[in-house]
């Protein structure tokens, strides 16, 4: 009977999905010596900074936050995240110097990062390895509505996630849904992923209960998808992802998710269920596309490549995307002002060389020495006078105003860009290093660097 | 002082119009020998319908009608309008039978055409000239309002200017705007030109009562421009001219007038009263572009141009050109619905040939071999799935969308319309016309005619 075959391939097929993910599990899930080092580790930078805080008379504890504290990161990616309370009525001031102070006062090598507040990023080595850990001073606030800080919210998020996740066996769940999003680019909130944060991959398993559930209803997910775990949610937007806060009503936990990272996931989703596959899992070194690949393939598009290169600005990539970006759009917007035709555009940072780069493929790089300048409505007497003061004839009639024909400045894009990009809205640090120098050629004129190669690759979807 | 100084300029400026304005009637006011000979043909032709209606026991009467009748020609422009009014009763049938049959009656050389009605168009070689003779049946309504045939209303129109006009001492500047309105190539209401009718120059005249009373008015003239001589207009339109018909208060008589011809009329009073000149009423003898000079400017302009080329449809010019028009507008849809970009176009027809010639002159003329293909929603699942089925992978998801990039079909528009051009909505005539075959090619390839180098000259606006 028809029914009983779609019942039993639709059995099959779980099946072939749970051997999957209970392989993919079993690959990801940090051993017994992992975990042992690296509660190790964490209990003894917490034991040697609350001594610490003791010598040197500051009232602060230390705590475990963050996924290796939740058991939720997957081996061999553990970023340990300690935080350093402070009492509520400490000074920004305070906070930041005796923070950094006490952070520094445990660790040998470091460096001090800024988000919203300063912090230390530490390197340890410990047992086989080398472990990246995050020293953030905070302030221990009572409540998540009273922030003092962005980052106040971490320990109650903290707190949250242990009382309902710790032992109930959901953890290898979220490293499964970790992982896969690692594999689509889309892990991490940062600017430059505009991904799913490690603490909303948390919320989706505890809502879903499994990473394959969870697929699921993402396969079906619409435009403004909202998720409300404790049903208390204040907040409105219109992000295509709203997932409440479970400890501050009024906050969008997935808010960092773009347009593309939400929709990637949910093709993803459905894709993953349809056919599922261990590559799905499979992380792939990042290996850039030849010149003669690319040049092969530009070839076979007819389309011309426009690159932009200078020295990328010396501020976090947090703000510097988001600038780049804009960038970005600014420059396809400057280059369609002027009725050259872009197909499709990306940015990258060439971390080899410090380079950011940006890119324009174009339709239309090329345009005929004339446009039209139109002009007012022929019956406007005081503008069309002005308008046939201030050019030369023929004066052409069309849909009732003068319209004469002008030079076009640039007849082509890298002319355009040459002479044109300083006046496009950058943002400040890119604008700045824009100031400082920048090349504008044909991808033929330019160097095909690793970062170049590396960026085409993701845009051609090879990745 | 000023004031005075500024007022002289005035006076001598008025002084230039009217000077010129007295020259210009002199030489295009018919002479007594031209409008003796006019007279005595007319006559002579309504004696001979009239007395050959009775031979034939045709109850029908002839009456002149038009520029000749009201003395508002233009010399050496005389066509002679005769009207044969039949009673209101007669049939449609019996006033197309026994009107042509009186009409054939009194020529030697003539030739049927078709308005609303049948005609006959008859040349007459009369004293020192050939003259062009109209013959026309129509009914002898009692109103107006109650017309049978569309020509019925010119007796009507006839009555009305004769009985304000005729020894009025207007006729002069019904002259002078004829000649100026035709200078401009926007003299007539038939479809090829879509400007002023003899009749309208007649109502204009009448309402400003001076050439340059008119044109000071018109220079002022906005969009929408209503004037009703009879203060009882009826007409709700949105033309850029309104002239309600003195005689029919429901009739706009510039429906004709295109937005072009409105806008060219009020430039050129302007120009005319800032800088008068004989110049604006010097007919200028219609003279090709030639071929290479056409080469040089179109090299200058850097542009391309496409030229198809067919077979005139065999039908009056009033259905002929609004087909040209439509086809033009449609072929330039079809062009750019496939991203080349159209500059500015044009059609003509080559008499000496009886060719239609449609030219485009494009910005973008050559595309690269992809474009993209979007897709539905990444979140629309059925229609996603559809979308993935039918095409193959890399899916770029841009905006929340699947893209594809598929081979553009057609990379110049040469090879556009080459094989796309029959599928434009063309207009019936011209549709069939194209059926039987036509020429699509680059101008470069293409034998540069007469007709297409009369219809460069306007193009560049070099007429």
């Amino acid at each position: 009977m028809p029914v009983s075959v779609a019942e039993e391939k639709e059995k099959a097929k779980e099946k072939v999905l749970n051997a999957i993910c209970n392989d993919v599990i079993e690959q990801i899930r940090p051993g017994a010596k992992e975990q042992a080092e690296v509660k190790a580790l964490t209990e003894l930078i917490i034991a040697n900074l609350n001594s610490k805080a003791m010598e040197m008379g500051i009232d602060a504890h230390a705590i475990s936050v963050g996924s290796t504290a939740r058991n939720t990161w997957v081996s061999g990616e553990a970023d340990i995240d300690i935080f350093i309370m402070f009492p509520e009525a400490t000074s920004d001031q305070d906070l930041e110097a005796k923070g950094l102070a006490l952070a520094k006062s445990v660790c040998d090598r470091y460096e001090e990062r800024y988000a919203s507040h300063p912090y230390i990023h530490a390197y340890f080595h410990f047992g086989d390895r080398e472990y990246d850990v995050d020293l953030v001073p905070c302030f221990a606030v009572k409540d998540p509505s009273r922030l003092k800080s962005a980052v106040d919210r971490t320990p109650f998020h903290n707190e949250y996630v242990i009382r309902r996740l710790s032992g109930s066996g959901l953890e290898d769940e979220v490293r499964l849904l970790k992982r896969f999003l690692r594999c689509l680019g889309i892990y991490g909130s940062e600017q430059r992923r505009k991904g799913f944060s490690g603490y909303l991959c948390e919320l989706l398993i505890l809502k879903y209960r499994s990473f394959v559930s969870f697929l699921k209803h993402a396969a079906e997910w619409r435009y403004g998808e909202r998720i409300d775990i404790e049903g208390h949610g204040k907040y409105r937007g219109d992000e295509p992802l709203i997932v409440i806060d479970p400890v501050d009503a009024k906050r969008n936990v997935a808010a960092a998710v773009s347009l593309y990272s939400f929709s990637r996931l949910i093709d993803a989703a459905r894709e993953f269920l349809a056919r599922p596959s261990h590559e799905f899992f499979q992380l792939k070194e990042p290996k850039p596309m030849s010149e003669s690949e690319f040049r092969r393939i530009a070839k076979e598009r007819g389309t011309a490549f426009v690159v932009v290169r200078f020295r990328a600005p010396e501020v976090v990539e947090d703000i510097l995307f988001p600038q780049l970006s804009k960038a970005e759009v600014s420059v396809r917007k400057l280059i369609e002002r002027n009725d050259f035709v872009v197909y499709r555009s990306g940015v990258t940072v060439d971390t080899d060389t410090d380079e950011a780069i940006m890119v324009f493929e174009l339709l239309v790089w090329q345009l005929p020495a004339i446009k039209k300048h139109i002009g007012p409505p022929v019956t406007a007497r005081r503008h069309a006078e002005k308008f046939k003061n201030k050019h030369s004839p023929p004066f052409i009639i069309e849909d009732g105003r003068y319209v004469v024909e002008v030079k076009r400045r640039y007849t082509d894009v890298v002319s355009l860009l040459k002479h044109e990009l300083k006046h496009c809205s950058l943002g400040k640090h890119v604008s700045k290093a824009i100031e400082e120098g920048y090349e504008v050629s044909w991808i033929e004129e330019t160097r095909f660097s690793t970062g170049i190669g590396l960026f085409f690759r993701d845009y051609f979807g090879y990745s």
